[in-house]
């Protein structure tokens, strides 16, 4: 029962798992990944991860010769050996190792790495009390809706939100819409209406987002998709965010200011609730 | 006398040089680097790319216990023992190994590789004919001027262009002027003018670039850092691109339209031989 990588067929102790120095990954960011995890030992929303990968490698045209169910084999398999209930699961696709050029390699092997480590869950203080974040011009290219391992804008908003004081960032376009968090899709209530800014370029199509919005419909909460302005952020009832990681986590706090009244709201409750007991 | 690489005081050959599968440059793009060659064995402009790999290094915050000597001496060790005359260094420091998260790590050592490699020059006939380049609308972040090894945009324009023949792409802002290319620098001469885009968050300030610049001055061949409109790109009598690996190379086609009369043209020509004797 302990945390186990996966490189291109070999498992191992993470810290003895390596790639190439001139893996792709490594020197061009030329990957894309997936984040899941499992709820008491299952895996949970197995079919849209896989997807989501699909259409990442499809959209930087990666060729590999993998199926879905041929990922969901190996998936199934590193978890079964981690042995964990509670799990972590990060797999990375590459573009494989070869020598250094922008331009896509010949007869060269895509890297496929998993890892399995056991998830810990955020400090519930946290969720009681909700998130801080701050908001962040945008810095990140235009492709935001591929699941790209080039994450260094995440990287760097998130931690300039987190010297403030912040737990993430959110992102402001020019138009002054916000889009999504460094690791987080965003959600804002306002009399009763939840809104998130609709999938585009600029979004990663988050699958909490997605169960979000289903569990919505199906307990009929109204829910619009459609650009939110950073002004109705500010003046929002309730915030929160969504994630594989985080779930539904309530903001209190957006800059300096107070979401409502500073406490998490009860449909960002609601949902969080209806999202536990659906994965349940 | 052959390829090597280093990682963290260790040299080998290239193809036995590994990183973490949780190095922060596989999953994050959480890194910089510099490339630099050789010219007859002897190391050129080591100056401008370490002060570049420092600035980079600052700009994304990254903690390292380098000084620029100490890593010139490093750099220096692998050329010599790599004992090539003609070589290809490419260096690379990331934020280290560790669990992934898109917070800075504690206590993580920073991630040094360099690898150096015969210097393979581009076929004669590129230089004799020219490159043809492909225009592309932006797709990057918002800080090109850093040296991110965050290239997924970079390799995808540059195979897209590639596919369709075309040596290069080169990037198109939304208000319709010309930055760069996905790795080199681009110029125009009209009338005997020379105008290459001014530095700013949207270009990567390429040494050659410098080293072209300072060559103009030194021979008064008029030349301007300004903005430069897609117009002016497809109107020019010469366009040419500079890095460290092309030097100064000839573009004689951009997208279906040739440039000028189609072929290398004489201020071009008469910057490269500059460049030339200025590293011999």
């Amino acid at each position: 029962m302990a945390a186990i990588a996966y490189v291109n067929g070999h498992f191992s102790p993470i810290e003895q798992a390596v790639v190439s120095v001139e893996d792709r990954g490594f020197q061009l960011g030329d990957g894309v990944y997936e984040v899941l995890r499992t709820y008491g030992g299952r895996l949970h929303a197995m079919e849209a991860h896989l997807r989501r990968l699909f259409r990442s490698l499809e959209a930087i045209e990666l060729k590999h010769p993998y199926t879905p169910a041929e990922i969901e084999r190996i998936i199934r398999e590193c978890v079964q050996r981690a042995g964990l209930v509670e799990a972590l699961v990060y797999l990375q696709i590459t573009r494989g190792a070869g020598k250094r050029s922008k331009e896509f390699p010949q007869g060269v092997s895509p890297t496929l790495v998993i890892t399995v480590r056991e998830f810990e869950p955020r400090p519930p203080a946290l969720r009681a009390n909700g998130a801080r974040i701050k908001t962040a011009r945008v810095l990140r290219w235009q492709r935001c809706d591929i699941k790209s391992i080039c994450l260094l804008p995440n990287v760097l908003v998130f931690n300039r939100a987190k010297a403030g004081g912040y737990h993430e960032a959110v992102f402001v376009e020019d138009d002054e819409t916000i889009t999504e968090c460094s690791a987080a899709n965003i959600f804002i209530v306002k009399r009763g209406r939840i809104a998130t800014p609709p999938k585009s370029t600029r979004i990663l199509g988050g699958v909490t987002r997605e169960e979000v919005i289903a569990l919505a419909g199906k307990h009929s909460l109204p829910l619009e998709e459609r650009p939110v302005a950073l002004a109705e952020l500010r003046g929002a009832d309730e915030v929160f965010l969504t994630s594989t990681t985080i779930e539904v986590l309530p903001v209190t706090q957006v800059d300096e200011e107070p979401i409502g009244v500073g406490k998490p709201g009860p449909i960002t409750q609601r949902l969080y609730e209806l999202l536990r007991a659906s994965v349940a």
